[in-house]
């Protein structure tokens, strides 16, 4: 059996010994981001953002739920074969992800890591899923424009206008399903971040916000495992925009790590340059979590990416911290898959 | 290396192999339940609520903080030393937690649970250690009444009056403390629980809504270990009040297990029978934290208990999705920790 130390690599990271396969995958979008630059890697692009329902938010918690359903039936699994879904979302009491849970009878782990969800659910699932407890697991998140815009900024009707480092929330929602065994993507490092808060205050800047902390996670992840970031085909962080992505591959390039060859933000790449209104990018839960499900799982499976580095990335505000003065602490975690 | 069917036991409880020990914990309570019929195990009872701070989502946050930071110091340990943080809490985006978070420089885990988050963060952080993944974890969570009456229910300068199955939110902190060796408690079994969901709409009628998943969970539990709940010294529910204790026992009855010996739930007996406004008894994530920290720790580190099942339980509503015409699902995790 192994112990402690065996699994810890350096400070900050564990290596995974039994290496989680990611067996299928489900990304879901709505209609802006199917106009988007990873158009064709969607499983599902939604013709009207409300799914059917008669709300945004249970359109989003629909989402999650076709998501997690669309994904057991790919493995042609069924809901009772699955020992864990870990899943979270941004809205107050993730109640997209409790109310996807109980449609499903699988027993639930709830989490909140706001954009940092995807990498924070893979990571929790991995890390079961390594530790013994569990056959077959699922990762969750999603998010919603319309949800999100009118619980976080501003009644949708206002029409408010968007400053120019703002980003959109993405429409969409990824399903992660995990196994033992099987020729496909492993888990096999997970770093789990830490809270990193530089004081930025400006809501509409979440890029700045949340780059100290993808920059500290990527930063221990490389130092732990010796790894230089051209050992990965792809790193991926998930919705820090133009901003973000800028300052984060600056201050790693300090640290000695060079971005420049094999670094996106799932944010910055999501939307056409066409696109209106979108400014600094997108950004939300769903962003990494459809880019992951959909592009990098999809090249993954063709083999066109075999090792890449995802590094969902979180700004912990809430409306109420922020109207009493709090700046937005950030977090971000990293997990690499590799063939 | 134990594989997956080693580990389970039945369908939905795992039994850790490495077992981790209970090392240190803290409980931190508000003035009411520092008069309440726990008082004398609680290791801070706080004259004021605001803790010297300036708000009351703020005084929270420094009660879970000084939660952690007292159990660090306890342990004769340093932040350096605790691979990982797991904590949720119920406000919106989990604020408490995550700017608890902020202030220790620890891996956080954040997660939401409702009140069911003592036994979530509980078990999350065992299974990790468990897993091989940590040397020290902690598991943590907070409520405050004023926090959370503003948030769900009414301005608190309302001064609604409150109905009998109403619940009165603890205000409180408790923090838990794992290790992989010593003389101390035991984390041996976890049953994660599936949301469950009987239509109930009453957000005054919480302990209703929560009593179908404590039920379930601990159904599960007994079926998968084939123990009785005679095998317990003390089952303690997290916060279902008068009104969800007494539908959990009936129903459990039926399913042939009797509680009526050694059960007992938190909310219910949290606050002194003189205590006015208190209706159905305790709520919220410290409920069931600051009684195990505190009350159950303390009673097993003097061997007057020995094998206790914690089964905190959490009510997953929301105001937008109550707004929407939703019910209330519940979701309730079971930890059983033993000598």
């Amino acid at each position: 059996m192994a112990d402690y130390s065996e699994k810890k690599v350096g400070k900050q990271t564990v290596r995974l010994e039994k290496q989680p396969r990611i067996i299928a995958t489900t990304s879901i979008v709505g209609p802006k981001e199917g106009r988007g630059n990873f158009r064709s890697y969607y499983d599902i692009i939604l013709k009207d953002d409300t799914n059917g329902e008669d709300s945004f938010e249970k359109a989003e918690s629909s989402m999650m739920y076709d998501a997690i359903a669309d994904t057991i039936k790919k493995a042609n699994l069924s809901e009772s074969d699955i020992d864990y879904l870990c899943a979270g979302d941004l809205l107050n009491q993730i109640s997209s992800s409790n109310f996807a849970a109980r449609d499903v009878s699988i027993p639930f782990i709830g989490l909140y890591g706001a954009c940092s969800t995807m990498s924070e659910s893979l990571s929790i699932a991995s890390l079961i899923m390594d530790g013994g407890f569990a056959k077959y697991a699922i990762a969750a998140t999603s998010s919603h424009f319309s949800s999100a815009e009118r619980q976080f900024r501003f009644p949708l009707e206002f029409g408010s206008q968007r400053v120019l480092t703002s980003q959109w929330t993405v429409t969409g929602s990824g399903a992660v399903l995990l196994a033992l065994d099987g020729d496909f993507p492993k888990v096999t490092h997970v770093t789990i971040g830490k809270v990193k808060d530089y004081g930025i205050k400006d809501a509409n800047n979440m890029g700045a916000a949340m780059a100290p902390a993808a920059v500290d996670t990527m930063y221990m992840h490389f130092k732990d495992t010796g790894r230089d970031p051209s050992y990965y085909d792809l790193i991926a962080t998930g919705d820090l925009g133009k901003v973000g992505r800028d300052i984060t591959q600056k201050l790693l390039k300090e640290y000695g790590y060079d971005l420049s060859k094999n670094y996106m933000d799932c944010g910055e790449q999501m939307y056409d340059a066409n696109e209106s209104n979108v400014c600094a990018g997108a950004s939300g839960c769903g962003c990494s979590a459809v880019t992951f499900c959909g592009y990098i799982y999809k090249k993954m499976m063709k083999r066109e990416l075999n090792r890449i580095l995802l590094i969902s990335t979180g700004a912990l505000m809430s409306t109420t911290t922020s109207q009493q003065g709090e700046s937005i602490p950030g977090i971000a975690h990293a997990v690499a898959v590799e063939f």
